[in-house]
């Protein structure tokens, strides 16, 4: 195991440069009643760019996903359960770019993206282009549970990703009341996609008077930004040490109708992985950014293999630099636009402790980001509150080039011992 | 470099047991006009089960799809191009399950999964639940080649995988002639599903009759068979030495409307990777079987990952075994169905020849398969006609937890040397 730096609680120091150590913090005290079942929670609502003024509601929204959690940890439900209820609530928030209030496409239409994995089953469920149904995540989870029940009639296997109107459909006929897909728009995110149409065809009508491809290409780039990329996610660990980890998104703005992203492909959006074999460390990553850039560099199960290394915070910072922004895979991008929430467990200590059916749970977790900000919340179920924090770059830093990695460390102790 | 067994040119062995060591046999000759461009194309025709009666069918749609593929080759065409005019030619057979004549979901409706990778650019394009096009790999393509182009109007970062009603869409905008959805069917595909149909009523009748889950399970695993697991693949090595490899599917018989398989999963249907950094060999890879579990193992990353292993045959057969049938993510499966085709390369030699620049191009192939059969065909620019074969298991050895593994080794002379 590592040396945590700062072991005292409070709020997580300021981001560490690219090539810094990352300060480590532990989560709150053990207080909190011992009869409850013990757990934590780290989630995330997205790697892209919040600005000081909505900062309270990204804080706000990542507060109330993290305290839906804690309450479900501490009634003893399991992690894959955990997870989805905490993207329920990061679904629900208007200020984020999954399911209500979701980035509006081409055609005006929203269309989102989730998956899951449970660590424990090591089971999968994803939807990709889902419409009418204001909490995509409920139904990743769905297939996910389905499928544990075992084969359909005839011998069929259960599928684990569905899109589009056949997602929708299996949704309604398992139980998921359905949600008229204009009310899934909110003021915000009309005003983004009038605002995106306007910036689209000035983009177009300049684009057509430049002759040269060249040139298009350079203002294209120019005119990016990276103000909507709020994909949300969490990552939770149960009072039994299982991980699960969760993904939705409304996708990239005015993407093409049809358009999957990172969120619901396996390997890209999420990873969890309890503990077997060579697997020393349980690991559940989410990712958020730019979908075809996760999915090319497969970021969330890279990280999970990376965090089997000694060091957590070294392997992740090695990971975001070698496996995401100068990836072989992205070598023709100048900006590689993403982020992850991390958090491993074991059954270890930092300090030499007793035997190790009474060890408490050692949980660590990170947050790492190439885009300006990313908003993250985090709680055990020792703690009175939710942290939260809006991690930003280093002053200079180049979103798309660089990186800011933070995290903490947290002890569960079970309520037995 | 390992040994390779029997060296002659002519037909493949009898597969080796899943402990034995395959055959190796060498393409052809090196025959053919010297004026033209070198390569090497190998297809399959699915993971299933072939019936003696039809082999003669199966085989001709490999054979014609080596044929196209070495005709693309030695005009000069690159391999992520060749690797979909040998797809299209899988696609537009009746007897595949790929495009026409593909597997009805149930609803009776055809929807079609695909992808492709071009291991120089390491560009990825999947199309997921496409309807109403012939020919779903060329849409795959069309967005490998379209994303190469760099960034759309305003910035927008092209997709690489798109679904249902959007990615059909998105064919016909870009020049896709779309075809109409009821004439993807053929007598085979429909009679088929009718025959499928009747065999799911009945067995919801009998489960329904049936009280206990127990029973009702081990039915279902009792009535499943492999019959229709006939996804088609194809991986190509070009005269530049550039890979590609693609993969296209109908998907499982009676799936539910908008289920997607490994052929339209990055890592999990296709990989291709030209040799870089400490990758000593170029490498592709094609998926066929069960959707579900070739998702959940990403085998056709894994397979590309161990093939930098020395010797290919053992690396794939170690692979099969430990991430396919015994991987932790399948522990719950008691029968894995699936298969590979694999070709690795590089500027190597068997024996130790002259300078570097003059050596052929080595290229090694292989197939292994957990289903009853695999048909696949092979060749190189300097044969005169493609091999065709139809790999079984060993008598006697159960499908889905044992194996098949077969190969050949194949030495490319540039015109020039």
């Amino acid at each position: 195991m590592e040396a945590a730096g700062s072991l005292g609680p409070g709020e997580p120091q300021p981001p560490g440069t690219a090539e810094g150590a990352a300060p480590m913090n532990r989560s709150g005290g053990e207080t909190g009643s011992e009869a409850k079942s013990v757990g934590f929670v780290l989630v995330h609502a997205g790697a892209g760019y919040h600005s000081e003024s909505k900062a309270k509601e990204y804080k706000q929204v990542c507060k109330k996903a993290c305290q839906k959690a804690i309450e479900k940890l501490q009634a003893g439900v399991l992690a894959v359960d955990v997870v989805t209820a905490a993207l329920i609530e990061l679904e629900d928030s208007p200020f984020t770019n999954a399911g209500m209030g979701s980035n509006l496409n081409l055609s005006g239409d929203i269309e989102c993206d989730a998956s899951t994995m449970d660590g424990k089953s090591l089971n999968f469920g994803a939807v990709g282009a889902l419409r009418g149904i204001k909490n995509p995540i409920l139904v990743a989870n769905k297939l996910l549970s389905e499928a544990q029940k075992g084969k359909l009639s005839a011998g069929r296997i259960p599928p684990c990703f569905l899109v589009g109107e056949g997602a929708y459909k299996w949704a309604v006929d398992h139980g998921i009341v359905p949600y008229p897909p204009d009310m899934m728009a909110t003021k915000f995110s009309l005003s983004a996609f009038r605002k995106n149409r306007r910036k689209l065809e000035l983009a177009e009508k300049v684009e057509t008077e430049m002759i040269q491809t060249k040139k298009r290409r350079e203002v294209s780039e120019n005119t990016n930004d990276t103000a909507s990329l709020d994909t949300v996610g969490a990552v939770v660990v149960d009072h039994e040490g299982n991980v699960a980890a969760a993904v939705s998104s409304g996708g990239l703005a005015m993407k093409h109708p049809g358009r999957v992203g990172q969120a619901a492909v396996y390997g890209c959006g999420c990873w969890a992985e309890n503990t077997s074999g060579p697997n020393v460390y349980s690991t559940a990553v989410s990712t958020s950014g730019c979908g075809e850039h996760l999915v090319r560099t497969m970021l969330a199960r890279e990280c999970s293999v990376a965090l089997q290394a000694e060091d957590a915070h070294q392997a992740l910072l090695e990971t975001m630099q070698k496996k995401f922004i100068r990836s072989p895979f992205l070598a023709h991008e100048d900006s590689v636009l993403g982020g992850v929430i991390v958090l491993r467990c074991c059954k270890c200590s930092l300090e030499s402790e007793s035997a190790i059916n009474t060890q408490p749970l050692l949980v660590e977790f990170l947050w790492s980001h190439t885009t300006e900000s990313m908003c993250v919340g985090y709680m055990s179920t020792q703690d009175g509150k939710a942290k939260t924090h809006i991690s930003r770059l280093p002053p200079g830093a180049v979103a798309g080039q660089s990186l800011a990695i933070e995290g903490g460390v947290c002890r569960l102790r079970s309520p037995m011992t």
